[in-house]
């Protein structure tokens, strides 16, 4: 850090396994995503290509390479995982996965339906190759799931395999753990939190009041995801207090 | 593309005539226009610089060529062309335009108000030294066209020598075919379609459910207009069902 | 500028007293900040350095450099002030701002409450050393300050040493001088003019909306401030009347 400031919370160091940033590219040329890399670097554990971008962006092998070789693990949004299976063609994803030489993985079903033992088998067998985050959470608004279910699905993924467990919100921040406002569900998420380790969650938290809402619930050292890349500096500030949402929350109460 | 995936649906090939992206550049620095072709430049059929920001851009001829030179043709916003009418100024228009080597041009009458014979006397006079792109439609959110009116003057503009018809919606998406909070007009955009060809229409659609609305409706080939340049990877990857929002689009109906 | 227009008011030139635009830079890298001056230089009079971002920038002694060798001056957010502030670290931060080689300081009490006299205070110790921009108007929403008040703040401030007193609205423009919504607190707005010169106030305005009642009220060379990097072209293209928004501003009324 730069300067000399008392009472700044402690933040885990890279490689975190807790206190994670993960960030959506959905659609970075080589440039910018070295433009980023420059600033964001430290503060970015770990890198999602949203959705089915990767299909359509040029350069991809060259960008997945200049992120790993910073250090950052990069996989591609469950989207594409969906899109594959929907296709009868997981083999073929997980020849892509192979030759582009990734080493994370999201399983997901925010789009389609899958019995959830089926969904876990995925899981296990992914989890042999790779590192697998699953994804909790339907895309569709209209479909509720209740506080009890969201922590039995999570329990049996992490038993399955998963390094982590995802809360979805898309990137609009407006479904799964939130209303479609924006605003948090926060019964949905004190539930989930009195059985599942808030370690193992990374919570999709696009806007600034959600990722208020966590860093007051859970502390500085919570993760959080679907940042944007030119958000990543300005939510390290906050993770530590210094912005003005949070500026009270780390301090000495005397 | 980059992998083999099953059922992705056809979309046209630069150079189009349908199935368009326009996209608006409202102050890209060289260097960032370059980034945003390195990565964007397939899925970019005609670059618009937004409303007058061309007047205020340093090195505005450098990056007309810039994009020309990646094949992409470059127009000034419409509301340039009215500002340069209201001052009696069109012979000076049409030297900037040939001053600045400019093949495309808008004609729109949103910010002013012209007999729509004169306008359709602009289309025809500037259509015999360029492609002219019209726009219909007010950015006045108290001036309201109904459809008929829309359809006539669409083909009116059509007829008198425009390529296509741009349908207004300024860069935030809530005048002329939308309502003011971004929802569609969808009564007036299917009244219009039972009259004027789809190829022929550009609809700016500046969010991502205006842009969902139209691939649902008209399918991946739609014309899109006003998209932010890093918008358009994300918006290729919807157009052919790879975001969730698309998803299940033009998966086959077993 | 790139072409021959009649009727453009007109706009100081840099180095202005009035007619600011300032902008915040929250975490932009190096080659971004070049990008950002590259287009956008002879448009921009301040850079602020948002809240606390500039103690996780990276390279921040060099972007620091990079702006004032481009004779733009920077400062950091207030946020930071109060940070150093609340924590007794005041002459760490004064160490801070030389080491830095930094010439403009905010002094600001939007997230800590501090006697009046003591800020003027440290107004009057600071102005010995920079230029002081000093802000009223707090972060807290609920926190409302009736208008004689704010001009009170304001007189006291300005004759403390502030050559500009800010108007605070924060990154989003929902607090301060703006409702929740983001609406502009005319009443207010106007009453403080009545009392203290329009050249003396920047005014926080970082939407589109905001801003134009800034230019319809005040004119073309209002002091802005907030504006986002990308934001400041379309913010010169308005100022002089070449947006639709404020395209029927500057012309003459024949």
């Amino acid at each position: 850090m730069n300067f000399n400031l008392t009472q700044i919370p402690d933040r885990t160091k890279k490689p975190r396994n807790h206190g994670l940033t993960m960030v959506m590219d959905k659609g970075l040329s080589l440039e910018e995503a070295k433009n980023f890399l420059s600033v964001a670097s430290p503060h970015v554990d770990i890198l999602k290509l949203g959705f089915g971008t990767s299909f359509v962006t040029p350069n991809l092998r060259q960008k997945i390479e200049l992120y790993q070789s910073a250090d950052i693990p990069v996989y591609f949004g469950g989207t594409l995982f969906e899109a594959f299976l929907i296709r009868n063609q997981f083999d073929d994803f997980v020849n892509v996965i192979k030759d582009y030489g990734i080493k994370h993985i999201e399983v997901s079903d925010g789009s389609i339906t899958i019995p959830h033992a089926e969904k876990c088998g995925y899981i296990e067998k992914l989890s042999k190759i790779a590192t697998v985050l699953s994804e909790v959470g339907s895309k569709d608004a209209e479909h509720i799931i209740p506080p009890y279910k969201w922590i039995e699905l999570m329990n049996a993924e992490l038993s399955a395999g998963a390094t982590y467990v995802i809360a979805e919100a898309r990137e609009s921040g407006n479904v799964g753990i939130y209303r479609g406002t924006g605003e948090v569900r926060e019964g949905l998420v004190q539930e989930i939190l009195t059985k599942i380790p808030s370690e193992k969650i990374i919570w999709e938290a696009p806007q600034k009041a959600q990722q208020l809402y966590f860093l007051e619930l859970i502390g500085c050292n919570v993760n959080l995801g679907n940042l944007a890349p030119h958000e990543v500096i300005s939510l390290e500030a906050m993770r530590i207090g210094l912005r003005g949402d949070t500026f009270h929350l780390f301090l000495d109460k005397a």
